[in-house]
């Protein structure tokens, strides 16, 4: 049986500890995946990278880390604890299923902004039944994704946040003040957040549990089109899928979208963003991904059409990346204007408002929101190369910036003198601040194999000629050529 | 009105941007704080030096990173369902509270380890009534410390962990076969916890949701006093509270314990610890402390008592460090024998035994856990220096490797060609990847001293002199003193 892409890159992440199922011993449960060694490796590099450019590089920038349960007036002012819903319905054995997915896929049908009413219409019309038993499926009704629970003796209703954001709002005027900070700035968040899915497929592409590195970029409404970045970004360029485009394809009743290229300067020009801020931020997220390994033919950006956006929306881009098995959303860019602020003003009773040369403004905000998992499985999934007639392995292609190790130490035999060597050239590589691993176990075409298979760029080999005139060989994962350089010039090459 | 220490520390943090209670816009909720700007540079920090220590100097350790949401049979094996509770009493007004630690507060009575009925006679015999309103209690019962809550369609029973310790034994073996690791080994998780305390206090010292790094060591348990450590860490000296000591001072109802001093080495001789890895480890805890601005004397080990600890414990050993409010544990170090493998073998009917040499091996446990919200408080409690005589401001002595920045630019005055070169300097700072802020606002002492607030180790004034040679002063933090060096060599004295 020939297995999907996904199928294969999950296969290998399982095997070699990148990723695998929560509580797996137990069954797990769906949705929910740890992250073993080598995916831990790679996902704290992908953060740090975020870090330094988004945060560490930029001076109007503020981290903060805050807490995943939140009380529930947060989320009936946020609009989540009404709003923040899947239509589903139940068969008479107790199995929920999520329904526009199931019309969307069985019926090839669009039912994004559907009601509930309409869409037990299409269900009853097309006698669609549960994909799990067949049984018939009763009404549709809106199924909560918020994960709620109680706290303390005070018995409060608390949920589990399902954006880091929200921490963002609440504490808008607390780093505010204590950072003294002019507009425009914004606040990051790299945290957890939480989904409750009805029913999750598709690997870490659809988890209920997922890490998210979000910006809130708190902007004057009067100053959207002067972007301390546009300079730097202005002719970085983009990738639309206009709604005009999505439309002429539905038409057709296709989701095969035609897409344009502009720069960050022509898409403001030509107003298919609604401001330079947002042009800014997308251009911004395309410098990144230039370092991430997903080419740029894979990454567009999707203006959401109305029915996918909430009311109060700006405008939304979603950075799609295409997967094996389609287009696929890891990032949100969201121009939410004065929305979470104004919803938290009447929630709390509390000012949230700046004042600005005697007036009160309430910034806009515009947010880039990334999803960890989807990323990284992403980044997996590109990177990804299978065995052919040159290499009797799948490799990963990965960036050395987010690779889980810069080096193998590997001495060619089982001698004590060469492993000597080996072990020193290790320690001298851990103390200059690499991250190296030693292998000594197995023939070498098996230990270059193992290292390819998780993506380490380089393999250095101490071999006999190494006791003679103390170098030793560089093999390149990428071209599979080796070199040889002094030894004490390793760890210097091998720096990145 | 004096304020209490804990009160101090509290105030320069909100105020600053080092922690906040979260969703306080509308009230907030007992026992959750956020990490603002300044707090999450410092917890960044932290984690970091932690990381890098105990994970990335160690060929024997793994990190993983796995989800906070477990289904609840993996609870039901852990034992946490039927025995992660606290004794508490209801009033008729619905208040819960906490009776061993009323108990103990209140009637200096140690509570811990006296069953709910015990609990109960106390209450009745000394008349203790509900704290919050004066009302008797009524019956004493086991109020859970898990957060429950449903997953999906399948509306699945799930809690959010209480400890991170809990992944790592739910993964083992995956880690284990993945990285082909031999014991001993180490796996490691910095991530999120939650305990849902009835009534929390105490700032972050108590809190419901936490960060924490833990490591759980898998041993074989007939190498327990084999430790690769041993020979870096033999001479390291400890300060240990012995169950002995504190049976004294117990029966002279003292909590005043006296402490012993004795090197990991001679803790092993003595058998003061049960085996060399736990010695071991308590070592590198010391050695790691050296470098967070805690003194020496401010930490003990104390053995905790038997009724303090579970029966399958081979011996625990809080470190605990001095507070204005009395000693509180920071870090947990818990001898846990092969408990915890043995009851998901049990629960999950799954084999997580080691083949070693044709023996059916299920290693031994020791896990150090490291609370990251105290520690953080402890490091500003202990950092936090007063206004005095010499200055008019308070400051935090916090260690350069913590502090929030390396450093403040500032230009003296307010002249364009003063601001232009201290503009220059701070962009090479920069690149050259410090952590550096600018401030040019207000008169420079006042500068000074908003970056000592938050514990910036240096501050560069740009001056008039400047402009002549190319010159700069560095305040230091500490001792106020101020020194004069060429801008071109700033950016090399400022590194770490």
């Amino acid at each position: 049986m020939v297995k999907s892409l996904l199928e294969e890159v999950m296969t290998v992440s399982l095997r070699r500890g990148i990723l695998y199922p929560s509580a797996e011993i137990y069954g797990g449960l769906a949705g929910f995946y740890d992250f073993g060694p080598i995916g831990t490796r790679i996902r704290n590099h992908l953060v740090n990278l975020w870090r330094t450019r988004f945060v560490e590089n930029r001076d109007f920038v503020y981290e903060v880390s805050g807490n995943t349960l939140l009380p529930s007036p947060v989320f009936k002012a946020s609009g989540h604890l009404n709003h923040f819903t899947d239509p589903s319905a139940e068969c008479s054995k107790g199995h929920v299923t999520r329904v526009d997915t199931l019309i969307e896929e069985r019926l090839k049908i669009p039912a994004e902004g559907k009601t509930d009413k309409e869409l037990e219409a299409i269900i009853q019309e097309h006698k669609l039944r549960c994909p799990v038993c067949g049984d018939p499926l009763k009404e549709v009704k809106s199924f909560g994704l918020m994960f709620g629970t109680n706290v303390g003796g005070e018995r409060r209703q608390a949920f589990l946040r399902p954006e880091t954001a929200q921490n963002i709002f609440l504490g808008f005027k607390r780093v505010q003040t204590a950072m003294r900070a002019k507009l425009p700035f914004g606040v990051a968040q790299i945290g957890r957040s939480y989904r409750n899915e009805i029913s999750p497929r598709q690997g870490i592409v659809r988890v209920r549990e997922f890490g998210q590195m979000e910006i809130e970029y708190f902007i004057n409404p009067d100053q959207l089109n002067d972007c301390p970045l546009f300079e730097d970004l202005a002719q970085v360029s983009l990738n639309f899928v206009t709604r005009e485009a999505q439309e002429k394809a539905m038409k057709k009743s296709s989701t095969d979208y035609a897409s344009i290229q502009l720069t960050v300067h022509e898409a403001i020009k030509k107003k298919v963003v609604p401001n330079q801020w947002m042009a800014c931020i997308l251009g911004d997220e395309v410098e990144f991904f230039k370092h991430l390994g997903i080419p740029e033919k894979a990454i567009r950006f999707r203006h959401m059409r109305p029915e996918e956006t909430p009311h109060y929306s700006g405008g939304n881009f979603d950075l799609e990346i295409h997967l094996s098995f389609g287009w696929k959303e890891v990032i949100g860019n969201a121009y939410r204007r004065d929305h979470d602020l104004q919803s938290h003003m009447k929630g709390s009773q509390k000012d949230l408002s700046l004042d600005i040369e005697g007036k009160k403004v309430v910034p806009h905000v515009i947010e880039p929101s990334f999803g960890i998992d989807r990323l990284i499985y992403a980044i997996l999934e590109h990177t990804y190369r299978p065995k052919d007639d040159t290499r009797g392995w799948t490799w990963f292609q990965i960036p050395n910036t987010l690779a889980p190790y810069h080096a193998v130490i590997l001495p060619l035999l089982n001698r004590p003198e060469l492993e000597e060597k080996a072990s020193t050239l290790f320690s001298v590589c851990k103390q200059q601040g690499l991250a190296v691993i030693y292998d000594a176990s197995g023939r070498i075409g098996r230990r270059y194999a193992r290292a390819d298979e998780i993506g380490i760029p380089k393999a250095v080999t101490i071999d006999p000629q190494s006791l003679e005139d103390e170098t030793a060989t560089i093999r390149d994962r990428d071209t599979g050529n080796q070199t040889r350089h002094l030894i004490s010039q390793i760890p210097i090459i091998l720096k990145p």
